[in-house]
């Protein structure tokens, strides 16, 4: 059985043989799904939701590392989460996650606290930041035009048990807009990382785990830092892409 | 004239010949402090508060690096004031740096509005976190048992004027309670730097610049790591402290 269509191609995702279908013309999955798998805190036994799962990226890494969590990947537009569905199918792994299409907006009434973790890797640009010439399915993954960060922060907060933990990764500038979100819908940022392209660099990344109902406290953890000097991958970003024991 | 009283002792700052008087039986100063004078924006002929000033060690680094600014070093300790008083007068500092007791929970009415710059380095310590046997001076200083953080930033924000800044370094684990107290009294968060003590510890301490009425959008600066692994202070530290080029 082929899994794949014409102008799509399958890349491995080094992690116990897993693959994944990508089309070029869509938006194909960055360092940062990758690094936000890491970064996830997902215990065993949990329902998780991956919002605007694009690829499937997310879910499929986290079972390909993490036994015993189950997945719903959301994603809004149709060929984007069909070909999704064929990643899932081609790795076998129907029975621990499942692609829907949907909106991010409108969440299905069961779905209300109904889940230990949410993962979400969104558009980080501001629908006003002036839309670059790309191909809508790209110009939806990248910047607000179907969803803006207040409607992400909100879905996770309806979705999310108490305790339940939402962890995303977005751009530094948002930081400040970020927190505020989290806090007022009820999520506090309980763990924060930022991602330093190399030692001497501005951070173009942050994660952040947020918690409902969660304490005050937050634990930031060291700066990552992607490059040694030398241009080659720092020990941990290696041991992260599993290179490296 | 001798400005040291019993107990006391003359420490040299190390730029431009000034110096401090110190009591070890107080609070004396940390990095903190001097990581907070290296990062706050102050432009020239501005009018600057130092909340809690203690030894006075921020308006008189302040001083000594960048001419043209006009500082108030607030203190509620009067025997701490006094001392940080004889700093000033020691250095012929007087036309740049006032020292005044008071209590940042009572800003005068005439300061409202009237200031272009507040800096502080805070208790970092909540005041039911169990307090420690120590002096009643040094309490003050390490614990919010005379001022609370929201405190702090309801008097910047009080101070400020409309675009004014408050530069302010504390623990990265009140982060969050930093950036939502800052948000809820119109200060917005510009710019952000995490102090590492290695590259690969946590962070100890965060320092943050709000801007009164500011926009939405946070710069966060590369983290700012203390030792090389050797345990020797990395170059940029260094120049922050002044013995480097």
């Amino acid at each position: 059985m082929t899994y794949v269509k014409d102008g799509e191609r399958i890349d491995d995702l080094e992690i116990n043989g897993f693959r994944i279908i990508q089309n070029p013309l869509f938006f194909c999955f960055g360092q940062d799904s990758v690094l936000l798998s890491d970064f996830a805190t997902v215990r065993k036994g949990s329902r998780c939701v991956d919002l605007g799962t694009g690829t499937g990226i997310i879910p499929l890494l986290m079972a390909a590392k993490c036994k015993g969590a189950d997945w719903t990947g959301l994603e809004l537009q149709e060929e984007v989460a069909e070909m999704a569905a064929r990643s899932v199918q081609m790795n076998k792994a129907e029975d621990v996650c499942h692609i829907e299409v949907g909106d991010i907006r409108c969440i299905p009434k069961e779905w209300r606290g109904a889940y230990d973790t949410v993962t979400c890797n969104p558009p980080y640009v501001r629908r006003d930041s002036g839309l670059k010439n790309i191909s809508e399915t790209k110009l939806i993954s990248r910047y607000e035009v179907t969803v803006t960060l207040r409607e992400v922060v909100e879905a996770a907060a309806y979705i999310l048990k108490d305790k339940g933990n939402l962890a995303m990764i977005h751009r530094p500038q948002r930081l400040t807009e970020i927190m505020e979100e989290c806090t007022s819908h009820g999520l506090e940022v309980k763990r924060l990382r930022l991602v330093q392209p190399y030692i001497d660099k501005e951070p173009n990344m942050v994660m952040i785990e947020a918690v409902k109902g969660g304490g005050r406290e937050t634990r930031v953890l060291p700066t990552l830092i992607i490059y040694n000097k030398d241009g080659s991958y720092t020990e941990e970003v290696l041991k992260i892409y599993g290179k490296c024991s």
